[in-house]
């Protein structure tokens, strides 16, 4: 047993929002609040800047009914960040802030939920503390739609992003055929650096409704074979439909979509747009058949309506694991799911892994998951996937529209 | 009552799918397939192009669980077209193939599912088959998302495009205010010609969570006029989030989207892209903040994911309406929706107006149901809106994913 430490803990929302992240809010909160050791709950406005600048809403003060519609509100609820903080041994002006802030509300809990540079932030806080000797139980959450966390079978967050990504590509599918003129569709999925939101598209082609190709940033794209491909696709069924990661990158490195930067409108201005437009267009020049660009953008990351029951549960649980292990004495680490590989179906327990592993390098879609040519997704990846995606949570509605949580924010003060 | 007619009935779809076309696909053919007096149902592909070349499926041949599943399946199920028929006193070449094929099955019955085209077509094939005096009852079944036809106070379809429109707006808005750095979202919601689409987002903003503006093409859109709309919302806000029709236009009729059709990418390649990514490259030349451009392209038609239960009702009913109008005698009719304007509550009938009022002019949102300046929508078009997006259907699911229908689209010999 831990010795018991009596204090107060801050909670954090860091990087791009997810469908589930305020899930994971509500395990930390809801677990932090009924805790006899864990003194206050803070919820930092906009994660470590909030810290920063001492703007801390106090948790106590919502209402019960109010946090519980966390576990279906998309987006980061206590506002997010992407603030680079320096490393502590390099310039400790930040620590410094941070520390008298800890001190101020005797934190001795710190939370935070985000992705890999999040967890970098939540390390370089555990060492600082450690370094100066101020006792603060460190725990990282992890959250990314882009599921490239090392050390965690998965991320909450991917799971939901992934169905709604393949639900729109089912529907979308369906809407593709309707028509005696064939046409092209190139979908353009979030993934700089990792596929793994992108060869989401596979669990709708399974099911004979989505992306006749896919493309992720794991291999390199070449746009001669890219064009067989297409061309390929539809001498075969006349219409195609195409899965493209926003990251896909020539063999030299070079984004696809970098070539749209140095283009412009009639009046000289920068035009917005990703790689799907610029496919979409050199698919149209190139064959005259009809094309059509589509973008998930911002929606694949928010769209709570369609979030999984299975990603919901697992962010929750993330939460309540995260104020359990820290209260059991722990820090330093983040939690992480592992997958029994010896069980024929789905089962996941949580474990804690170092700060530092998670910090650090990007998990991609393993090479033998995808096919040789680089144009679609294994059977291994479905297999991966599917469990995620399980479930239809409860929905709560006002007027047949979601309704979300609708917090007071209260600042702390003290 | 009418005389007893015994003969085959056709159902065809046609013009821009719906999340709904199938649920009064379901409407038609079950009643039609229950119905002592139509001998034979046939579902035509791809609408009047299967009429033509004489590919109709014979839809006794389906199972009657996977038809039931058509009113949860978006798109076309049948297949649609855009083909446009020559007026029948001008040219009647196609109109003796549809008879051949007509007499060929002993058409008595036809069903046609679409839009103001849709409807001419189904009027012109009504007045030939008057004129040659061959007996057929001709009945429309109204849809589009668009809401604009005219003789009906709304259309099936609408209420579920409006329904995934303003959830959309809502999960963008809440990842839109995550940062403490300000942006501005430009999202394009269909609708050439008239603003319903992009009108319902109005339904998110009520909740506190929609676009700050909203422009349609039922006013004169001014470049300047916009410029300091947004500038406003920005000094008030911070963050912009606005909602466009990709149809608005300059007070000369000029779409502002056409602009889009000069550009050209680095190869020299015209761009796809529209209105959103014009006025999005646009302000963010202008004011330097981080710009976002949003298309919810066919997402906003196909959503079945998140349809509106009484959409799908109305739907339904549209459909089996059709059919006990025929064997009741009508014919050169369309269905149609007649609200109740002296019920509190949202109440509708359904009623049958001729063919040729729906195929005419487009019905456009009210100029007094927008606001004064042209930048938003008043709260007569949210009470005309939200009933129509009320309720949650039941929903199919496998493996997590939605279930649609399956059918065999066995072609009929004869």
């Amino acid at each position: 047993m831990a010795e018991k430490l009596i204090g107060s803990a801050i909670f954090g929302q860091s990087g791009g929002p997810t469908s589930v992240i305020n899930s994971s809010a509500y395990g930390v909160i809801r677990t932090a609040l009924d805790s006899d050791e864990i003194t206050n709950v803070y919820g930092a406005e906009n994660g470590i800047i909030g810290v920063l600048n001492d703007r801390l809403f106090d948790m106590s003060k919502e209402d019960a009914d109010e946090l519980l519609l966390l576990v279906n509100t998309p987006s980061s609820e206590l506002g997010s960040c992407r603030y680079k903080i320096a490393d502590p041994d390099e310039d400790d002006t930040d620590y410094k802030k941070i520390l008298k802030v800890f001190k101020k509300y005797n934190v001795r809990y710190f939370f935070y939920n985000g992705g890999n540079d999040s967890m970098d932030t939540c390390n370089k806080i555990y060492r600082y503390m450690k370094k100066v000797g101020y006792e603060c139980r460190v725990i990282g959450v992890p959250k990314t739609i882009d599921n490239d966390l090392s050390g965690t079978d998965h991320c909450p967050g991917y799971g939901s992003a992934a169905k709604y990504i393949a639900t729109s590509c089912m529907e979308v599918s369906k809407d593709n055929k309707v028509y005696t003129t064939d046409n092209i569709t190139v979908m353009e999925i979030m993934g700089r650096h990792a596929g793994w939101l992108t060869a989401a598209s596979v669990l709708a082609s399974d099911k004979g409704e989505g992306p006749d190709l896919i493309y992720l940033p794991e291999t390199d794209f070449d746009l001669d074979q890219f064009f067989d491909d297409v061309q390929k696709v539809h001498e075969k069924k006349g219409d195609v439909f195409i899965a493209v990661s926003e990251g896909i990158h020539y063999d030299n490195g070079r984004f696809v979509a970098e070539v749209q930067t140095s283009t412009t409108d009639g009046f000289g201005h920068a035009q917005l747009g990703g790689v799907a437009n610029y496919l979409g267009g050199l698919l149209k020049a190139r064959t005259g058949i009809k094309t059509r660009a589509i973008e998930l953008s911002l929606l694949q990351r928010s769209a709570a309506h369609m979030a999984s029951k299975t990603d919901i549960e697992e962010a929750i649980e993330a939460g309540k694991f995260a104020v359990k292990s820290a209260l059991a004495g722990k820090t330093g680490r983040m939690v992480a799911f592992e997958r029994d590989p010896d069980s024929t179906s789905y089962k996941c327990k949580m474990i804690l892994v170092p700060l530092s592993e998670a910090a650090n390098a990007e998990k991609k879609v393993p090479r033998e998951w995808i096919n040789k040519r680089g144009n679609f997704v294994n059977k291994e990846f479905l297999d991966y996937a599917l469990p995620l995606i399980q479930g239809e949570p409860v929905r709560y509605f006002e007027d047949s529209l979601p309704r979300y949580a609708r917090l007071k924010k209260v600042i702390a003060e003290k």
